[in-house]
């Protein structure tokens, strides 16, 4: 492969996580719930992650709760808080990724029933319309608000803070989906002023199988899974200790990646985006504030999942969609919210831009792409 | 250390299953959705592991759901078919572990309210009462039914097959945690004659962080966790792709594990029991069918956690109860089950045999036991 433009998806694990993690599948392969040497080495490496997870984003550690991923984390903030709280409206903007839009939905379609779910509307760019939210809390009091940092399609940021100043106003508990600007832009807890946050360890080099729901420590939750008690309560289940552990590790790895990805990765990023804007690409939530990573266009007339197997054949990994919902295909909810016309949607393609990536790579890509174009038009002329 | 002997806890994970998993961290580290080249070969690692899985208990790929953990499984199922099915009765045995015990409270607990658990007595020796089943169903259908196949604790074997029988007469769901049968003894899915069967891969010298429910195709259960509709809809989130490979190859190293456990690894129990009955210990459910690696005996005057301490100290790694219930130290809800008197219980201590034992070890954890019981006594008779 010539070179992998798709860490929005999934990024091979940095050589640091790997190193670290290893020791814990034959060494010290511990439960930490155990109370003998190889238990107490596990907790330990166990706490240890749980201050670098912390650390990363500025809160304490007794306020991180380790999941397996983050969808468990956005199932476990939604469906947990739903399940505590009295009955109100759900908030959630209308770009979410599906486990947050799916686990409101659950919520909003539940055994209870009284859980009203609302979309808060974007613009044209993909940013959420702040003042929506008014508009949403005129009929009913929001209980609930979620609303991702960076979206996974676009990488547009969210004006989070905003959202949760308007919904603390309400006594609303706010959560946001940080997985997608986590390791790409600053992310802190208290400024964002959300009550809960999800994070994911396997889009910042770090192993699948670890992400965790960071919450003020005052919120009650109803957990997903029960058994031992684990997590404080909120998660039972034996810790996933290496993967735990490389997710620590990643973590202390953010600061530089961020550094990165405002300078190198940016700079690759702009040169990207001059060459698309060259063949007349859209670039969809240009001119919104967005992680410097993602590049999401379309060439007009030709399909996105045609590009990707033809770039993936011309040994470009890219995507047409979020990853996560190629094994349910069907248009972009994103774009969709975005106003963006059906037939243009189905020409979406994501680049998403890491640390592995040289400007060498971009530079090859845009000539592949400009191959592959004019092959694909020279068919469609000749099929025609 | 000299000598773990806590393999229902956890175990290290196999040279054969590590090597395997290694390549999906960083050079196939793709996210199974995505639609190139790094995705495909992810979701053909994903099905083989899958096919794997299946072999080892004689059902189809299809029927296996991946999921982070034997907690999350047993909970998927417990809340899964609660969440689906009309209200009825749930029975469980006395002797379940937390993660269905709880699971099992929480549905009975829950919004609907209708739920009725029921608990199913044991005998002294820890074998569940199946002719209770019959006293339970005299007042109410059963709509759910779970019964471990092997106890965590006492290691005793249960009769799932019979429970099944009576179950599916009244058309009740039927589950068994086989977590800590599998890998010890011979599991057949048909023979046992479930609805769904819990398998974790850390107790079977697989990595944390994988493990399957098991489940006629038939069944529809409500899923825990929302999003982009992995796991045919059941289970949504990125797959752990390394832990699910390395789960595979662990089914894969099944057979072999239980051919040793059938004969070195019974033989080394034999000489561990023959040593604590020499020294007067009480062995808990000696007489029931048992998986040949577990010894759960009792000093009498003696406490367990006191002799785990010292036996740690002495390079013996043992459990004074289940490892995922010593974050909530309390008494062994098992013995209680069994009517095994409070102070007796108190004195409880579980080996674990596993693959990385000797007869060796076991010559020499009874003589460090010997020097630390005489320790013990001399102490507490200068104390009194």
């Amino acid at each position: 492969m010539d070179a992998y433009f798709d860490h929005n998806a999934t990024t091979a694990v940095d050589d640091a996580v790997l190193d670290a993690m290893l020791p814990y599948f034959q060494t010290k392969f511990g439960n930490p719930s155990s109370r003998h040497v190889r238990g107490i080495e596990a907790r330990r490496a166990v706490n240890q992650a749980r201050e670098q997870v912390a650390d990363s984003v500025g809160v304490q550690p007794a306020q991180v709760v380790f999941t397996s991923g983050g969808s468990e984390a956005n199932n476990l903030f939604i469906q947990g808080a739903a399940g505590y709280l009295k009955p109100a409206q759900i908030i959630v903007s209308a770009v979410e990724h599906p486990c947050v839009m799916r686990a409101a939905q659950e919520v909003a379609r539940g055994a209870n029933g009284k859980w009203n779910l609302r979309r808060l509307a974007v613009d044209n760019l993909g940013r959420v319309d702040v003042a929506d939210f008014d508009n949403a809390t005129v009929k009913q009091q929001p209980g609930l608000v979620s609303v991702m940092l960076a979206n996974n399609e676009t990488g547009v940021i969210q004006d989070v803070a905003a959202i949760s100043e308007k919904a603390r106003a309400y006594g609303a508990w706010v959560h946001t989906d940080a997985v997608q600007a986590f390791g790409k832009i600053p992310v802190d807890f208290a400024l964002l002023n959300v009550h809960a946050m999800t994070l994911s360890a396997h889009k910042i080099y770090g192993p699948k199988g670890a992400a965790a729901l960071i919450i003020d420590k005052r919120l009650l939750l109803k957990p997903l899974i029960y058994g031992g008690g684990h997590e404080n309560g909120l998660r039972s289940g034996t810790e996933n200790v290496p993967a735990i552990v490389g997710f620590g590790v990643a973590c202390g790895l953010v600061k530089s990646r961020i550094a990165e990805s405002a300078t190198r990765i940016a700079a690759m990023r702009a040169r990207l985006e001059q060459g698309l804007a060259e063949m007349g690409a859209v670039i969809f939530g240009l001119g919104a504030p967005r992680v410097p990573n993602t590049c999401y266009f379309a060439l007009p007339g030709i399909e996105g999942d045609t590009l990707v197997v033809r770039l993936d054949k011309a040994g470009f990994a890219v995507a047409s969609g979020a990853a996560c919902s190629s094994v349910n295909p069907g248009q972009s909810h994103v774009l969709e919210a975005m106003g963006v016309e059906s037939m243009l949607a189905r020409c979406a393609v994501r680049v998403s831009l890491g640390s592995g990536n040289t400007l060498a790579q971009v530079e090859n890509f845009l000539k592949a792409l400009r191959g592959v174009v004019g092959e694909l038009k020279r068919m469609s002329m000749v099929t025609l």
